[in-house]
């Protein structure tokens, strides 16, 4: 197979726009494809060869694909619904880095390989600010031909790659594991400071003492900050965690497998959600906690 | 008040002989005390002045004490059952550093007075290692008579010194709030590590991958690696996140708060005790799920 030229970025959110600008920036062709007509015009800006809210207008043109869709659901929509997956050239390389399920990548195989087309089941981390950076992290699994095909897109993104091995599947769920220990590091950081709230310790002295401990985590220090500083707006958001914890949940029920804590941490997510606050930043978990005075929030 | 001079270190564990070294180093007239004849040899090669399995033998020798013992009930026993406090000069600071209950630190600070005596109420944190080296962090609340009395012990045993406030319960509370965050990490990592095992991904990578991206926390890297090497070799045991997230949950009924995520992983230490582990290394809590293989302890 000929090294591939041109890539086709399938959503154009926060990581996606960060990918799709690293591979311009590697020299790729890149296709834009969003349903924001603004993402469209900053990644067009920015050097894109073409865009359009619809992929199907250069399916025929592309050599490879990188998804970044938010679920499952939209995948589908993209990907097959569409027919898209159909209209792409036979052998084309399909890199799946939407959060699914295991169950969901290897639907997204099977579907693919009606098309003789190649995926690669390659969830990614780091935020925006290192999707931005080219940096992310990339935790994949799929065939060596996958790997080889998407060498240059996986070179333009990321600063780490972790082939994890060939089942489909295994990418998707070792995402799901990191999100248990994300999502319960948000919602125990929210737990802890409630109950600094609960007994009148400034929150930004324990937030100094916890982030120079040993209870300290990636987490904690990230979103805990939003709370001690009152400041809500979304970078991610509590309907995230909701979604992501589900897939810990739906992963917990396959493998008949008990998880106390992510359980937890589940609940505290979607009650935050049903209260109203499921569109703020994911560290407004803190606000089902009541008879407490929060930074921002005095009653 | 002059100078202090001599200090009492009474529990001489790790952390206890780490600070009684750093004492050492100072240039204070160190008198360690403890049941444990190996430990009070060492201190004596390392240069203490003096060394007893009884406190009394040197009340009116000391400056200052330093109470590391493990909970309430051995200070009660040390400082006040045997008579020690009733012995010491009046004005002696003691400083206390068990991780206690904040009405524990209120109740110790009353009898203390009756002898005249000044409380800081001075949790420690940061392990063996960094006791060692005199580098621990301190979470103190006390009078600034206490601070400033005890200022020769705190610059020789701690890297920081938190004062966070006057009212002593304060520096037992933010202790206790730390520890609900260790504890929660280390069984959150159990719980994810476990349901890497049940999924059949390879716990090195799994380790890899976590502590290389923003799911990772200070105790998942450290414990966790542990359980990939498969040796629960104490260095903190499942019994003292037992006692531990107790006082978290003492703390939250006197508050009267709920914890949710620190409920749930108490009742897993609780039942990783029950099941023989309690003087195992804190990472056996991931022993309480059955039906996978760990690295060690393959079936």
């Amino acid at each position: 197979m000929s090294e591939i030229q041109s890539v086709g970025v399938i959503g154009l959110g926060s990581m996606g726009m960060g990918a799709a600008k690293s591979c311009v920036r590697a020299g790729l062709d890149v296709y834009g494809v969003d349903l924001n007509e603004q993402a469209l015009k900053t990644i067009k800006e920015f050097g894109a060869k073409a865009t359009s809210s619809n992929a199907l207008d250069f399916a025929d043109q592309l050599d490879s694909v990188l998804v970044l869709l938010v679920n499952a659901q939209q995948v589908n929509n993209v990907l097959f619904d569409s027919g898209f997956a159909a209209a792409l050239k036979p052998n084309t390389p399909v890199m799946i880095s939407a959060t699914v399920s295991a169950e969901d990548a290897k639907q997204f195989e099977l579907k693919l390989k009606e098309h003789q087309l190649i995926m690669l089941d390659a969830p990614v981390s780091g935020g925006a600010i290192k999707a931005e950076a080219g940096e992310m992290t990339v935790m994949a699994s799929g065939s060596t031909q996958a790997f080889s095909a998407l060498a240059p897109i996986l070179d333009a993104i990321s600063a780490q790659v972790y082939n994890v091995g060939e089942a489909i599947g295994l990418g998707a769920t070792i995402k799901i594991i990191h999100q248990l220990l994300a999502g319960v590091h948000i919602a125990a950081g929210a737990e802890a400071m409630a109950l600094a709230a609960r007994a009148d310790i400034p929150l930004d002295l324990m937030y100094e003492i916890v982030t120079n401990s040993a209870g300290n985590s990636w987490m904690f220090e990230n979103r805990m900050k939003h709370v001690v500083d009152g400041d809500y707006t979304p970078m991610s958001t509590v309907d995230v965690f909701v979604k992501d914890l589900n897939l810990v949940a739906d992963t917990a029920k396959c493998l008949k497998f008990p998880l106390p804590l992510s359980s937890a941490a589940l609940n505290m997510f979607v009650s935050a959600s049903n209260t109203g606050f499921g569109k703020e930043d994911d560290s407004a978990v803190i606000k089902v906690f009541n008879g407490i005075n929060l930074p921002g929030m005095e009653k």
